[in-house]
């Protein structure tokens, strides 16, 4: 019987102090309902940010790496799991989280949210801008959830992992 | 001495009969160009439509496609590129696109746009939609074109590629 | 601090009665050793009895599947990594493993091996069969370790991980 | 109707110039038959000199390269497909091509020709030694084609290329 896994994806150098803020919130209540946290695995912004606060509250963090060595990996990572396949990774972060945390934006972080819904999984979108709740809204308003707070994500997700597929 | 390679994105089953038109008249226009033409070569909506048209001006096209084998081609495909990794083949399509058109808009077709900024590509919208083309401005002004008509969608593309990077 | 991991690759449903049993003996060696066990995580062959072993002994297990959903899994995949690209996968097991132990032998199997001795990851092979061997050891001799024992593919992967890099 | 393309696959800066000749006149010889040639798309060894000899008989080249920009392209490549995916795109090289030519022999293109049988596709074996013969005929005495030179090497290309599927 797998773990339950759960990706939270987000700008890396790009993310704002706010960003920051949310993911190393939201890592701790991954950690906090038992799930597995998987991100991009890199040592900046909402992937650091996020596997740091799943560490804190004793949770299992997951990092799937762009670069082909261990190079820039956030010091928070348990299982790191190395692709050597750049921004192409971006679909296995996807395809691998059973609901899509989206904490900011920026290109990279986008086309995760896009991934996501081309495959089906859930996107709980988290401080990612009037522009791209609207956007995301209006390409799959069934599978897009705009929220305001760590904890309506969290309480959505819940929800979402215990409803029948 | 390399050709020029530019891509058409768009949907597939979800394109429109206008996207689907308006792909058609950009294939053309590329062959036309001199330029090859890079989609995801798929039998259906914008791939094939685009493929097409530049077929129907005597131009080289190369789909990148999603499966394993040939299975689902279109028929306008002169080089498939067979990849078997699904939607991860979308980072390929854009690092391998000069400049990147985008016809008409979806969930696929977002994760290329938004690739091929990442990857500091040039996007040109058509037929994207008021959100789209909202957010990928908003995402980044400097490298997103929103277009009204396939000739405006050339000249912009030629402009670019005849300016030092 | 990242746990290690070490990869046991070997054929699926190709697999002798021997292959299966030495993984599944090599699974528990490694659980026991206290590092994580990656695998091709299909619920066939070497890859399920290697997991099997694992988990028999206490140990997290890691499977990078090949296919787009959980279809096909083993039961004994703790953290399910969902790549959707068939066998370029191959390339993410070796790269995420410390060391890649190979029981048995056919042409996925060998593509790993060759894999890992590009990216200069040590390969040990068991079972693999005498062509096997000096195909590899000709390859790379100093990358290539020919045991006889799961115990020996233990001592030798444990001496190597103790190593200076 | 696609074009028929096939592979020359072989290392890059560890080929020896027997191995970069006999892929020059392999290269030449394709290109004569009216095949696409496509490779690994670097400017060492087989890749460049099959190109280079593709290119003197006028013929189209393909080449899949591994970086994620056109750094390190030979330059006898006329369609770059640019994977920024290291090692993995070697699956695509062997999926995309009807039929893989291995000239020489190393750890990348070791994991070609074992990728290829473990795709179904043909493998023809030119200058590969006498390990390299042994093991992948044992892996699939039916898809793998040792050859003597580059004439019986196309003739073999050719006999299967006819042969309904």
């Amino acid at each position: 019987m797998p773990k339950t896994v759960v990706g939270v994806m987000g700008p890396g150098s790009g993310a704002s102090e706010t960003d920051c803020a949310r993911a190393n919130e939201l890592g701790g209540e991954i950690a906090r309902a038992g799930w597995v946290l998987l991100s991009g695995g890199r040592d900046e912004g909402v992937m650091d940010a996020a596997s740091r606060g799943a560490k804190r509250e004793g949770g299992l963090t997951v990092g799937i790496l762009p670069s082909i060595g261990a190079t820039g990996m956030s010091q928070f990572i348990d299982i790191p799991i190395v692709t050597g396949m750049g921004e192409a990774r971006n679909n296995i972060n996807v395809l691998s989280s059973q609901v899509v945390f989206v904490c900011g934006m920026g290109p990279g972080t986008a086309s995760e949210a896009a991934l996501a819904l081309k495959a089906g999984r859930h996107v709980v979108l988290l401080e990612a801008g009037a522009e791209a709740d609207r956007f995301f809204t209006k390409l799959d308003p069934k599978k897009t959830h705009v929220v305001a707070s760590v904890r309506e994500a969290v309480d959505v997700a819940r929800h979402l992992l215990d409803s029948p597929v």
